[in-house]
C-alpha cells in the first residue's frame, strides 16, 4: 500500500526556502507571481493489507519522525 | 489562483535522502516499512485570473526552475 506525505510550514511560519525561490522566478521574469511556499512530500510504501492500519501507521510515522508539529502540518493520502 | 507542485526522482534515480528517512523508520520500529522516496513540494499563488493560462504559467516554472528534468517529474495540481 502506497501513501504520498505532504509536510507543510503551519501558515504564520516564515519560510526563507520558500521566498528565495519566489525572487529567483521573479528574477526569471515571472512577473504574475504572488507567493510561494516550499514543503517536503514523501511516498511511503508499507506492507500493510489494511488500509485503516496502514493509514494509522503512516500517520505515526508523521507524527514520530516526519513532520515537526510545532510549526508543520502533514498531509496523508492513499497513492 | 493557487498550485501545488510535487516535484519527485524519476523510478531508476537512487534516493540516498529517502533511504535516510527509510532507514531511520526502520529504527525506531516501523517494520512493516517497504520504501521511502522523498520529493519536493510547493504552493504557488499567482494573479491570472485564466485557469488555462496560469497553469500553462505554472508549468513554465517546473521547466525552468523547480524541476530538473533529466532526472526529475513534476505533477500541478490546481488546489
Amino acid at each position: 500500500m502506497k501513501f504520498s506525505v505532504i509536510v507543510t510550514l503551519k501558515k504564520d511560519v516564515l519560510d526563507p526556502q520558500g521566498k528565495v525561490v519566489e525572487n529567483t522566478l521573479r528574477n526569471i521574469g515571472m512577473e504574475d507571481l504572488k507567493s510561494v511556499r516550499q514543503g517536503k512530500y514523501f511516498e511511503i510504501e508499507i506492507n500493510i493489507g489494511d488500509p485503516k492500519k496502514a493509514e494509522k501507521k503512516v500517520d505515526d510515522m508523521c507524527k514520530k519522525l516526519l513532520a515537526n508539529l510545532v510549526i508543520e502540518d502533514y498531509k496523508v493520502c492513499k497513492i
